[in-house]
C-alpha cells in the first residue's frame, strides 16, 4: 500500500452527481481530465479488466470473434449511410493534415459493414458475429456522473451478420442470452425492456436496464409483463367519440389564466359542466418548439396534448431525432403574432364558426401535431388565441385539424400498458446493454450482398449490440456501495483481500508480511497496508477502497490471533494466525 | 478454419512498402481503413494481445503501475509545455461542442506529470514508474507500411518521477534493462542507440532500433562500440588551421560548373594544386533553405557543407525542428537577386577583397550555417555569387564569416566516430523503443514539486519511455517472414498449431477432430482447417498465416502416420498419429 500509486481523498468531486462517481475518485479508482474525460488509475484499471474479462468470455462463449477496429475513422462510410449528419453535435470531427474529413467512432456500424463486404461474398461465410472491446467517442451535450455518461468510453460492440430473417433472429437470441450471462456475473438487478432504435435505425431493439436513482433512463412495467423504455411507449391512439351531441365551440373570458389549474378554475366559473367538474385532462394545451436538423435548418412545431400532462423531453428527443427541439423564443413569437402566449390554440373564433390558426393550413402555417389522445370527436378546452379568452367544447376533426400525431406526453403510473396488461409502474434504470435487429439498413447503404444457394446477390441482414463497460464498472460501483464507500463483489474487486498491519511491533509486520506471502503464493491478489499512518485511517481506507476481505493484524496477535473483515456484511472474525490463509483462500475461493 | 474471420488474398495491397506490411495483409491480419489507420482481424489482434502481455510483464517487473488516460485530451497542458504548436501537423487538433480545444494524444508528459502532481507531495512518495498501454496519435506526414508507420497505433508509454539525478538514473537503467528484456523475448536482432531527442526534450536519451532494410532510420556503429542514430551524430569540429600562407582569394571563370563533380574538373584546369588533385570536399557547397516555424513564421537559411557531402534530411529535421525546411522557391531566389544558382558563395569579391553577401551581416541578410568540417583557416573553393565564376583559397575566418555552425550533413561509411573509436560503419533500423531523461523540463512547466526531507519544495525529475508495440507486431512479422509467408515464433503466433484435414474420408476427419480435440484438452490454441478447399490450398494458407506448427492428416493415415511441418525451418517428420499430440505439445512448449 505504501508504494500502491492510490490517494484516497477526503473529499468529493466538485460535480458529484452519482454516488459510483464519488467513491471512486475518493478511492482513487478514476481521475478527470475534461469533462466526461477520464484516466483509469491501478485500481480502476484492473477492475475495468475483470470486467472486460466476463464481457469477452461471454461474447467468445456465442462464437462471437475478436477484432479491434481504429477509432479514428474516414467520414466516407458514415456519409454513405447518412450518420456523418444525423448524429449532430453529438459526433466528433477533425481533420487531417491534407484537410480530409474524420470522425471519432461512436459505434461501428459502417466499418463492420464494409469489413465483411470485404472479405466475405457467399451464402456459405454466414453467419458470423464479430465484436470488439474498444474506446468510442460521443460529444455528450450532458457529460455526467463521471464514468456513467462519459465523452470517451469503453464499449464492446458486437455485429452479426446473417442471411436471412430466421439468422438475424437467432443471432439476437444469442445475444440476449449471452447479455444475461454478463449482466447476472456482474450482480446487477436489471430488466429487458424494448427500445427505441434511435440514430441506429433498424426495427427492434431492447436494452437492458439496471434499476438505478442514477438513471436517466424511465422504463415502465406493467403487472402483465409489459417493459419499456418511457421512449418506447406506444400509446394507442384514442377511439373515436361521435361529437353530435356537442355544442358549438364558444369562448370563455379567462383572464389570467395561465396555467391549467387556474384554467380549470375559470372553466367551473365561466362555463360548468353539467356532469363533473373540469379537470386538467380536459383541457388541451399548446406547447411551441424550434426543431433544428442537423444541417442547421429550422422549422418550428406545435404540439397539442392533454393539459394534465408534460411532453416528456426524452419521448421529444427520440421522436424528433436527429433533429432538435428548443423552446421557441421571444423572436420566433414576434414572428408569430397571431399566436398569443399562454391563450395559444389551433383554431380562432370567427362569425362562421372556427378557422385555422394552427397546422400547415393555418394563418400560422405552423406544423401541429397532437397527443393520440386528442382523438377524432374529442372536445377540448383549449386558447382562443386571444388574450384572456379560451374557447370551450372544441371537437377534434369538427373544428380543428392536426397535421398527424406525436406520442411524447409524459408516461405516468397508473397509465394503462399499451398491451393491455395492466397499469404502468415507472422505474428509474441505467442503460448497460442494447440489442438491435438492425436489418438491412447498413448492407443497403454500403452494397453489402453475398451470393446465395442459387446463385443470386442478396442483401445481407444484420444486427448490432452493445455494452457499456466502462459504465459497468460504475454501475458495479453503485450498486454495491455504500456510505463508507465501495464494496465490490469478489470477483470484480481490484484485488482480493487487503492484510491492515494495525501495530508497530516487529512481530506483527513480520506475521503480515508472510501472511501476504501466503495468500500471493496461493494465487491470491494482495495488499499489505504497511503505511506508517493509523489503523484508524487503514481501516478507514480499506472500507473506502472496497477490498471484499481484510486481514487485521495488531493486539491480538499476542494471543495468536488475527480479525478477517468482510466488507459487504460488515462481518468481524477472529481467527488463528495459523488458519487464516485457509480461510480467506476458502472465502475467496468458495 | 471455416468458421475462422479470416480470407487470405492473393494479391499485395497496392501500397506495399514493406514485406510486413504485404504478408499481414494477404494473410488477414490487418485490413486498411485509411492512410495509416488499420483494423486488426482476429489473427492480428492474437499476435498484438501476446506483445502486449510481454511489454507488461517487463514493465510490472521493475515495479512500473499500469494506469489508462484518455487518447481525447485538452489542450491546455499541451499549450503550457508548448507542444501543442511544436508538434506542427502532426498533432490531430479537434474542438468539442463548446468549441474547447482538443487533441488525440501523442504522448502523455503532460498528463503523466499534472497526475502526479495532483496525488503526490512528498519525497516519500518518489520513486514512482506508471505505465500504460493505449492508443496514440499523429498525423504522420507520410504513413507508410501498414502498422509499422501508422497514424493511429498502439504504443507502451512509460513516465518516471524522481527527487534526484541518481533517482532518475536508476529509474532510466531499469526501463533500460526490461527493454533488452522485452526485446529479446521479441527475438528481434536490435541495437541501443544515442538518440535525438525531439520534440521531447530533455538531456539524454537512447533508442532501440531493429535491424531492419524496412528501416527509416539509419544508425552507425564504430569498432570501438560507438552507436548513434545519425540523427544524434555529433561531429567535431574542424581544427583551426594556419592560413598564413594561403594566397588571397581570386576568382576563376566556371562557365556550365553546375555540378560537384564539374566545378573539380573546371578546378584542375583553371587552378590546377601543386600538391595533389583537386576533390569534392575543397569546395564549399550553400544550400539555401526555407525554415517554417510551427506559428507559420517563415526565414530563409543558408548551410554550407563541404561539397562531396548533401545535406541529410532527417539530420537536417531533427536539427531544425520545431520548425520543418522545405527547399527555397523560385520566388524566394527572385527576392535575392544577390543569389546567383549554381554559383552562391558567402561573399563576392570587390577590389578591396571578399564582401559579406550570406550571414546575417551580410547584403542578403540571410543567416549562414556552416558544417563544423569549415573550421577556422580552412580555404574553400565556392560560389562567387555571379554566373560561371567561382573563388578559390576563400578562407574561413579570413574572407567569410558564418553566423555559427549547423551539423546537418550526412554521416559516411569510413567517416571517424566523434569519441575517436574507429571508423563508421552504416545500418538502417527501425525505432522500437526510446528511452529519455527528460529531466525537469515537464515538471517546471506544469509545476510539480514535492516537499524534501527538509521541508523545501523540489521540482521533481522525469523520464519517459517508449515501445512501439503495433510497430513490434510488424517489426516481428517482417524479421522472420519469408517468401510464403508470415512464420511466426511460437511464443508469439496466433495459434500454436493448425491441423490440415488433407482428404476427404471420414476417418480422416474423426482423426483430425481427435487430435484438435486432444491438443486444446492439452491447453493448445488449435485451429482444425476443415474448408472444402485443396489440400494444396490448405498448405499454402498455413504457410502465409505462419502457424508455428501444421499437423497433416492424409493418406497416410492408412498407415497410422500424420506428418508435422515446422513453419520455420521448413523440416516434415511423419509421426504416428498416436504420439502426434505429445510431440507436439512437446514442441510448442519445449
Amino acid at each position: 500500500m505504501s508504494e500502491l500509486f492510490v490517494r484516497t481523498l477526503r473529499q468529493d468531486p466538485a460535480d458529484a452527481e452519482a454516488s459510483s462517481h464519488r467513491w471512486l475518485t475518493r478511492a482513487g479508482y478514476i481521475r478527470r481530465v475534461a469533462p466526461g474525460v477520464y484516466s483509469w488509475l491501478p485500481l480502476g484499471l484492473r477492475v475495468l479488466a475483470k470486467v472486460e474479462a466476463i464481457v469477452r468470455q461471454e461474447m467468445e462463449a456465442i462464437g462471437a470473434q475478436e477484432v479491434r477496429f481504429p477509432a479514428l475513422l474516414p467520414r466516407e462510410p458514415y456519409e454513405a449511410t447518412g450518420r456523418w449528419s444525423d448524429y449532430g453535435a453529438n459526433l466528433f470531427r477533425l481533420q487531417d493534415r491534407r484537410g480530409g474529413d474524420y470522425l471519432l467512432g461512436p459505434t461501428h456500424e459502417e466499418m463492420f459493414t464494409l469489413l465483411v463486404k470485404d472479405l466475405y461474398s457467399s451464402y456459405k461465410d454466414l453467419p458470423v458475429i464479430l465484436f470488439q472491446i474498444q474506446t468510442k467517442y460521443r460529444d455528450e451535450a450532458r457529460p455526467r456522473a463521471g464514468i456513467l455518461r462519459g465523452r470517451e468510453f469503453i464499449m464492446k460492440d458486437s455485429y452479426s451478420f446473417d442471411l436471412d430473417e430466421a439468422g438475424l433472429q437467432a443471432s439476437y437470441e444469442a445475444h440476449r442470452q449471452a447479455y444475461i450471462k454478463v449482466f447476472d456475473r456482474l450482480g446487477f438487478e436489471y430488466v429487458v425492456v424494448q427500445a427505441m432504435s434511435g440514430a441506429m435505425g433498424g426495427s427492434a431493439s431492447e436494452e437492458f436496464l439496471v434499476v438505478s436513482e442514477a438513471g436517466e433512463d424511465t422504463f415502465v412495467r406493467s403487472p402483465g409483463g409489459y417493459a419499456a423504455n418511457v421512449e418506447a411507449v406506444q400509446v394507442a391512439p384514442a377511439e373515436p367519440v361521435d361529437a353530435s351531441g356537442t355544442p358549438a365551440a364558444r369562448v370563455i373570458l379567462t383572464p389570467g389564466a395561465g396555467t391549467i389549474d387556474s384554467l380549470v378554475e375559470a372553466c367551473q366559473r365561466a362555463a360548468p359542466r353539467s356532469d363533473r367538474p373540469w379537470t386538467g385532462a380536459d383541457t388541451l394545451k399548446n406547447v411551441v418548439l424550434m426543431l433544428t436538423a442537423p444541417t442547421g435548418e429550422r422549422q418550428p412545431l406545435v404540439i397539442g396534448l392533454p393539459g394534465d400532462r408534460e411532453v416528456d423531453l426524452k419521448r421529444l428527443e427520440a421522436a424528433v431525432a436527429p433533429a432538435e427541439a428548443t423552446p421557441f423564443g421571444e423572436e420566433d413569437f414576434a414572428a408569430h403574432p397571431e399566436l398569443v402566449k399562454g391563450y395559444i390554440g389551433p383554431v380562432r373564433l370567427a362569425e362562421a364558426g372556427p378557422v385555422a390558426v394552427l397546422g400547415e393550413r393555418g394563418s400560422s402555417g405552423l406544423r401541429y401535431l397532437v397527443d393520440p389522445r386528442v382523438g377524432p370527436g374529442s372536445a377540448w378546452v383549449t386558447g382562443a388565441n386571444q388574450a384572456d379568452r379560451h374557447l370551450v367544447d372544441l371537437v377534434a376533426g369538427r373544428d380543428f385539424q392536426a397535421d398527424g400525431v406525436i406520442d411524447v406526453a409524459e408516461i405516468k403510473p397508473g397509465d394503462p400498458a399499451p398491451d393491455g396488461s395492466g397499469p404502468l409502474s415507472l422505474t428509474r434504470g441505467v442503460e448497460m446493454g442494447h440489442i438491435f435487429q438492425l436489418g438491412r439498413k447498413y448492407a443497403e447503404a454500403l452494397g453489402l450482398k453475398v451470393l446465395d444457394r442459387d446463385g443470386r446477390l442478396v442483401t445481407v441482414t444484420m444486427g448490432s449490440y452493445g455494452i457499456g463497460v466502462s459504465r459497468a464498472v460504475a454501475m458495479v460501483a453503485e450498486a454495491t456501495c455504500d456510505e463508507r464507500g465501495l464494496a465490490w463483489p469478489k470477483e470484480l474487486a481490484p484485488y482480493d483481500v487487503v492484510i491492515v498491519l494495525a501495530g508497530k511491533e516487529e512481530s506483527m509486520r513480520q506475521a503480515a508480511q508472510s501472511l501476504a506471502d501466503e495468500l500471493s503464493a496461493a494465487g491470491l491478489d494482495v495488499v499489505l497496508d504497511d503505511r506508517p499512518v493509523s489503523p484508524g485511517v487503514k481501516f478507514a481506507d480499506s472500507e473506502l477502497i472496497g477490498f471484499p476481505l481484510s486481514v487485521v493484524v495488531g493486539r491480538s496477535l499476542a494471543d495468536g490471533l488475527v480479525e478477517i473483515r468482510q466488507r459487504a456484511s460488515g462481518q468481524r472474525q477472529p481467527a488463528p494466525l495459523a488458519e487464516a490463509a485457509g480461510l480467506i483462500v476458502e472465502a475467496v475461493r468458495g
